[in-house]
């Protein structure tokens, strides 16, 4: 395709959305939610043309040599297509989250001023491999009033079509329109640069990948982006601390999987509990094999763990992501450098102190800096399923509109009412 | 300045006003109230001072032949200065927007979870002639613990330096830092390029001014904007109303002022009502000389109105913000027409229905995509004050993070906080 097609081919795509998303807004419920159950049944009844097409995303990728954690990310079995159905069923419970008017008060004026929660409109999906993405988007688009245009991965075309024909299918059941989700079909990446700059149709872009895929929609993008960069994330281990607690709380944080994003990266403990916590701690991580990067205190203390694999800790360390067995250990003299710390090398993401102490415990919350902050629990939690928001379209580093977590709401704006007897303004 | 200068200045004002974000974000409300009233106090000694500076500006932008509303915006006079003395003591009484915690609830694992209210961090404001932004900016900065940094226009230099030092003094005298306000001293125009552009050191643009001012913004900067473009302001006369108040609030809505942003720029009218109604309104407009373009049912209805401007419309009047004694009317045949025809040509500001209709009124609330929606009101009411936010920032007609009139609420996020007694990740 020439670029001039392609720009041709995504601007009747917007188009369409832009249309649709007027008629998704004005939907009654019970349609987004007739669709999102006929979504269940139609992929239901699909599984075995699911399956080929998948075979056949799964063929091609093994013909290019794709293997490891990318080609087991496009794999669609009967339990990730399992996992999607009860997605869209558990959807169809949850509240609308359109229409909610709030906060409604009578003005010095005579106007009744509030506000209503109302779609966003058309946002724009970009993710990589995996293609139970293109169902987990489609559904929260349906549930939230928006339209949206979803441009998966090349490697899982073949998947994401079959897919987005069971969504049309089940649009049309429910009597909305078959254009509320879009597909992007040309694997093209001009494409991507198209869609993130297009804002006449496109009011929000959800980035889904790798950080070379977002970082480059974030520079691309024309309109806002929901962007999620590096988790480094940390737990403190306060002056005042339940030892047993912290020992299972960041073992967990740490240990439990490595590869996502909320696992702590990088530990701080206070100077007052490095000769009793950092042997237990250093002990348990030596056991699974995690490798700890220390400054000169963390060293010494550790120095008789068995078999405890120790490195000196780099400046690099502190902001470093490792996604692997691999953790960064601090020793700090209050809990002020343990801020400071945090919100020098951190990510905002999520960050935990493990304490006894109610002014710190306070302190921490209000002064560290990040989307997700807690107190005596596993930064594992940081999760739209974990908070109860249902569904999760991505997680956002960015302070602006949503932080943390975005679930429906993140979808959504709130507009004002002015409910009026005839009044104007002197 | 060289262009490197130039960075480096800005690259030292951004990092101190980071610096003084975190301990604005950290700083107990006593403070930030005590700093507001001491701006007043500031404010109101240092008169003379002001006034000798903004002689000089007013001075020197008479010698370069300014004149008309920019000479006018542009004087800071007793009035406009007690003004902003009266904010700063209003802002001080209001409640303290940072550390509300709400909706936490507790999860099947245990953690409890909710969110807490926190400054945005640093916000950039850029904005032309009128010194009192300067204030503005500031208070709403100290009230809501954000960091800023002022960009006024070059004519008003002399008058924004002589504000800024009230600020700076007012903050020494609470404790808080000094570099939680700054101001870009230089007046070269690349200043304004780098400071969009360090997402570094500013969270947030916030551009107030002519529509070429905000384009440029938008176009440069790699930091979300909190921008206003145009008012393109409707209001709809619906098939049943109470026609006293129709004209009575339309009256109000185009002609109590012209050149404000919430004035109506566009009269759509049911066909049921255009024999009634059009030859009412436009005496009411022929008497102040408001020039009215019709499609052909409002020419015909209004031919026999003594004194009117009739001009036949034209397609391009559709989507005209004129700030000016100029309307455009449309006729429609249906509240589906009169819908379509806002959220086609409207620019998404602020746009009413007068209705005794309720169905009617309700559709209108849900599916005009605007930033505020009206019942039986002036367009007018559209602004902070009117809508109870005490101080407003800007007025945006994006619908990310904040829409419509943006106060405190807008220079805030919401962070997730977590509460746990040890609980782990299964």
């Amino acid at each position: 395709m020439t670029t001039s097609d392609i720009v041709a081919t995504l601007d009747a795509l917007g188009a369409a959305a832009r249309g649709a998303a007027a008629r998704m807004a004005a939907s009654p419920r019970a349609k987004r939610d007739a669709a999102l159950r006929a979504l269940a049944a139609r992929l239901r009844e699909a599984g075995p043309e699911l399956e080929t097409a998948n075979a056949q995303d799964l063929r091609a990728a093994a013909d290019k040599g794709l293997a490891g954690p990318l080609f087991d990310r496009l794999r669609l079995d009967a339990h990730a297509l399992d996992t999607v159905i009860q997605g869209c069923l558990q959807l169809a419970e949850m509240p609308d989250p359109i229409g909610e008017i709030t906060g409604v008060t009578q003005r010095p004026s005579g106007i009744r001023v509030g506000r209503m929660r109302v779609p966003l409109g058309v946002f724009g999906m970009i993710y990589e491999s995996r293609p139970n993405v293109t169902i987990e988007a489609a559904s929260l688009a349906i549930k939230s009033g928006n339209a949206c245009i979803l441009r998966g991965g090349s490697e899982a075309i073949r998947s994401n079509v079959a897919l987005w024909r069971c969504v049309q299918r089940a649009l049309a059941d429910a009597g909305l329109p078959e254009t509320a989700v879009q597909l992007v079909e040309t694997t093209d990446r001009a494409a991507v640069g198209r869609l993130v700059a297009m804002p006449e149709f496109v009011d929000v872009i959800i980035p889904r990948g790798g950080k070379g895929l977002i970082e480059r929609v974030a520079r691309e993008a024309r309109v806002p982006v929901i962007k999620h960069l590096d988790g480094n994330c940390h737990t403190y281990v306060d002056e005042r601390v339940d030892l047993e607690l912290a020992v299972r709380v960041v073992d967990n944080a740490k240990t439990q999987k490595y590869s996502p994003c909320n696992a702590t990266e990088s530990l701080v403990v206070h100077a007052a509990q490095a000769g009793a916590f950092l042997p237990r701690i250093g002990a348990v991580f030596a056991a699974k094999g995690v490798e700890m990067r220390g400054d000169t205190r963390v060293l010494a203390a550790l120095k008789d763990v068995a078999g405890a694999k120790l490195v000196a800790a780099t400046d690099s360390d502190w902001g470093e992501e490792y996604l692997a067995p691999i953790v960064s250990i601090r020793v700090v003299d209050s809990l002020d450098e343990a801020i400071a710390h945090i919100n020098r090398h951190g990510s905002h993401h999520t960050d935990a102190i493990l304490t006894t102490d109610h002014p710190n415990a306070m302190r921490f919350l209000r002064e560290v800096d990040s989307a997700s902050v807690m107190v005596n629990a596993s930064t594992r939690f940081a999760d739209g399923f974990e908070y109860g928001l249902g569904a999760e379209i991505g997680i956002s580093t960015d302070k602006f509109h949503a932080r943390g977590p975005v679930g429906l709401e993140g979808l959504t704006s709130q507009k004002w009412i002015v409910l009026g007897e005839g009044e104007i303004r002197e």
